[in-house]
């Protein structure tokens, strides 16, 4: 059986962005003693800032540089997040609009990334893999849902050579996903992440930054990390324009 | 609710390679009145004579030039067609052979190439998909198996705006999946095809082709389809090497 080596000894797989959530995950695995593979992607993004960001969280955590995969999401298309419409500014009632699938929805995203987050753990002979989905996202995005990462869960058990080829009368899966977020409010994940020692400035937020970095403080991401900061209790690091 | 444009009126997305199975998916799609396109991918096989046969197939049938895509299997690894190890020989017992996995698995490749394929069409309004899995693949592919391919559409189902959003009163999934070719053995697949008009010249299988492109005729994939050949009773148009 070909299998590509694993020389950094990572015993996980991450799906990072350099965001507050998937970096508050990757600092929850380091803090339970794992050793996670960071895992990005560069999808045709409007910016490359989320990228460096992760960059300087992965060396904060002590975790080596993270795998950067190019996807050809340009090809693809339908969201606003890769070009085509406008970026929502935060809506004036949340909970109103926040029933409707935003047009940052990118199709089919967690199931590509988990996919190919899949693939990247099976060449290694790796098992774990770690996303950070929260019940904020449920509300907006179908492919946050624990239901979606349950049944994702039960295909890859049954479509990978390593799920495949598990003893079936040992009476557990071999695939494991973590999702340590998946009941937390974004004032919780802010809350663990400042409780784990995580510099949260190093994080970035924003769906369009100005062309100085900063974050733009108006989009829906900004709008709901700055109230997660002010739930929290705690001091919003970020910089905005 | 950003949508790419779908200008050349496709219905559905086939994933096609240029191979005899995809090939004649292709070939029933528009037989059954179908438009579908072709999806394929450049993912590091050690040769692109597959992508000129499928270019050589869409345009037999009367289809547009196929979509192709780039995906980063280079940097994920883990499997002889790309490169790591060497192309297994046909085996002699094909029976005991057939009950291990093949070091031509690709870690997780139909879930990765469906879900990109899911994301393509959810960006163009298709809700039809077209996978050329059949009887053969079962014994040595997990993810080309029916149980793999329910479980996928059940995840699709829940983790897409296009699935998730659909009125549940109604009692029909939103994902459609064809694999017309699910219960054929090789030799009914090249019977379907030639009774359908298709030119199985035009199709490429082996994995292992001379440098002039030419078959070489000892792989396990140029032996299935020599065998099918045989079996359909049909002379097989291929000049090997």
């Amino acid at each position: 059986m070909s299998q590509q080596t694993n020389p950094q000894g990572f015993d996980s797989i991450a799906l990072a962005s350099g965001g507050l959530d998937s970096s508050t995950v990757l600092s929850i695995a380091v803090d339970r003693g794992f050793r996670p593979l960071p895992l990005a992607f560069r999808y045709g993004q409007k910016h490359e800032i989320e990228l460096d960001s992760l960059r300087k969280v992965t060396s904060f955590l002590g975790l080596p540089e993270p795998l950067i995969l190019e996807l050809p999401y340009q090809a693809i298309g339908g969201s606003a997040l890769l070009g085509e419409g406008a970026i929502p500014a935060e809506p004036q009632d949340g909970a109103q609009a926040r029933e409707e699938i935003p047009s940052t929805y990118v199709p089919a995203r967690n199931l590509v990334f988990l996919s190919i987050a899949t693939a990247v753990a099976e060449a290694r002979g790796i098992r774990d893999l770690w996303i950070g989905v929260n019940a904020l996202d449920y509300s907006g995005y179908p492919d946050c849902r624990p239901e979606f990462l349950k049944a994702f869960l039960e295909t890859v058990e049954l479509g990978t050579r390593d799920g495949a080829t598990t003893d079936d009368t040992v009476n557990e899966p071999y695939w494991r996903m973590h999702a340590p977020l998946a009941e937390m409010s974004k004032a919780e994940i802010i809350q663990t992440a400042a409780g784990l020692g995580l510099d949260l400035s190093l994080t970035h937020s924003c769906y369009d930054p100005r062309e100085n970095g900063l974050a733009c403080g108006i989009c829906d991401s900004c709008g709901l990390r700055k109230r997660g900061f002010e739930e929290a209790g705690i001091k919003d690091p970020t910089i905005y324009a």
